[in-house]
């Protein structure tokens, strides 16, 4: 598994207006995309931090994802994403490593990228998603 | 403030030595220094992803805020760090738009980067660092 950076971090929010709102006129940063990704369940916000995406997630609905994990948890850091060369390759490898995965293959995510999830139980309890063009 | 990347991502981990194995033996990533933050209670180690880098952080004590921490919430991503060109400058910019510090100066952190942290609960659940070389 080749990971040349850190592709997004995946934010969950409230309220996707409101948070918008605090990366710009906090934090200065600008959002350059909203898009809805409808099987997930989300409206998301991009903003690009160096070449690190940052995606806050709102949910569409309190039986997506992101709802329940808000309902759980509250809002805060949901998942990090390693860009690597080959998502269902990498997915490959990651299992022979002894990892546990959400997705077996990889599958289209925002902005048309391959992207698959490991299962948090096996990343020390952090929501791990790898992604390729 | 002008944020130029994601500096770091710190997260928080039950026990750096099998930690460190994940990153390195599952993700391919490499430690490349482990330091302990006394002020902290601490101990770190990091690894470099793209331009940003990872920080895991093992407590040395549960009295400390990484120890209360995961009593909480479990082990996961602890906090986002930003850089910026001045960490007190960023600070007192964030403070002049609404949002309530943890740190009113910048003070020294891993690395010898002056930092200084932001309230989540003015910064969407998100603990976020602010640091400066």
């Amino acid at each position: 598994m080749n990971i040349s950076h850190i592709e997004h971090l995946g934010i969950a929010v409230e309220n996707l207006e409101d948070s918008i709102a605090y990366y710009e006129n906090v934090l200065g940063l600008k959002c350059y995309s909203i898009e809805e990704v409808e099987d997930q369940k989300v409206k998301t916000a991009f903003f690009l931090v160096g070449n690190t995406k940052i995606e806050l997630l709102e949910s569409t609905s309190p039986e997506g994802p992101i709802g329940k994990y808000i309902a759980k948890k509250g809002q805060g850091i949901h998942h990090i994403a390693f860009a690597v060369d080959d998502a269902t390759e990498a997915l490959k490898t990651a299992e022979s490593r002894g990892v546990n995965l959400i997705d077996k293959v990889s599958r289209k995510g925002a902005e048309g990228l391959d992207i698959g999830f490991l299962h948090p139980k096996s990343t020390l309890g952090v929501l791990t998603e790898l992604c390729s063009k």
